[in-house]
């Protein structure tokens, strides 16, 4: 658990290069290449260009932590979600 | 990355024991199991109940999944912050 967590901040940290906010091509790179499993969309750049803009709260066309979180915290609830309904249908015996 | 993400959940999922909100003991044994080495305080119950009534947005007195997702937030943020201040002081050389 705290590896899972060490490893999403070292992702944003890496992928910023160094800097504060992740830029546009960074944001892509990042999402085609650690997120295409679990994300659709992750191969149209265009689609990608629109996730990041509904995450950049302060409009400054990068990505901060926090909003990069909130993109974490996103694909968590989904995952929950799904396996929470894998789960209803699999109910019997754990 | 997607592992990663993965894990939060999976142990959201596991300390919740099937059900929808973490109650107050199964919380006490995650973070005490589980982020012992991140967090200050994690060995001490009275700390982990007030930290769990600062997540507590409903004040159900259980843990939701989205508020066990605030303090992944709260728990990367320090994280990344201690990095960049680590970074800063061994700046030179990448």
């Amino acid at each position: 658990m705290e590896s899972a967590i060490k490893t999403v901040v070292t992702q944003f940290l890496g992928s910023a290069r160094g800097k504060e906010n992740m830029d546009s091509k960074n944001f892509q790179k990042l999402v085609k290449n650690q997120l295409g499993n679990i994300l659709s969309g992750s191969e149209n750049s265009s689609a990608v260009k629109d996730m990041m803009k509904g995450l950049d709260d302060n409009e400054d066309g990068k990505v901060s932590f926090q909003e990069y979180m909130k993109l974490v915290g996103y694909l968590a609830c989904q995952l929950s979600e799904q396996r929470a309904q894998g789960q209803t249908s699999t109910a019997n015996g754990e």
